[in-house]
């Protein structure tokens, strides 16, 4: 039984100004809420961490969760976007490279559920190199 | 740059009752923070949702976060625990099997960051068939 697809999103070389950014990175979690419809449970949980100053945010969803982690210090941020019912892809690489400067972001996808031991095939890596001088690459 | 491990368990099999506990479900997941010397940073979040009654949960940990969802429904329970410090393996199969009932649980690491797009060989399924009558297999 599939209880959910999850999205693991990687960016990597972003601006660590933004990644320190609480209120940028906020925004931008908010931005694939809205866009995908999503519901959110309560409050969402927000902290910044001490210098180097990441940041991360969970959201309860009635669709199951989001969650957000920064790390300025080596310019990533990643994404855990799990929804127990369908939703369409968001545009990660476009808007991670525009809101937070990343030049390449990964997308991985993950089958909950009792389908999970089967997930090799279903688990693919979409890689884009956002950098025009490097080799674009996808599997 | 890795930025962190996340262990993905999916656990099928499981007594509807159980995964309809809150308590139980939340006591679960301390024995994981406990059992791992996590830090949780600020209130967890938890929510029980209406009739067929799953819950989630959320924690903010300084180490990244974990979450739970229940789907009595299915007799599923999903975890993430992403870590961005190394952490030893929590025996997910044998406390899952005691606590919920379950009968069956997959367990698949993910390594975070710039290494993601090489994840394919590091995103192992270890599964083991909890069901004696079962063959049992790991890969």
């Amino acid at each position: 039984m599939n209880v959910g697809t999850e999205w693991l999103v990687d960016a990597e070389g972003c601006s660590a100004d933004r990644l320190c950014d609480l209120d940028a990175v906020r925004s931008l979690c908010e931005e694939v809420i809205t866009a995908l419809d999503l519901r959110v449970v309560g409050d969402a949980l927000w902290h910044r961490f001490p210098e180097p100053g990441g940041v991360t945010g969970l959201y309860l969803l009635s669709e199951s969760h989001l969650a957000c982690h920064t790390f300025p210090e080596t310019g990533i941020a990643t994404f855990n976007l799990y929804c127990c019912r369908p939703r369409p892809p968001f545009a990660w690489d476009e808007r991670l490279r525009s809101a937070l400067d990343a030049t390449r972001v990964t997308i991985r996808t993950a089958i909950r559920g009792s389908e999970a031991e089967t997930d090799y095939a279903l688990f693919e890596t979409h890689l884009r190199e956002l950098d025009a001088t490097s080799e674009v690459s996808s599997r």
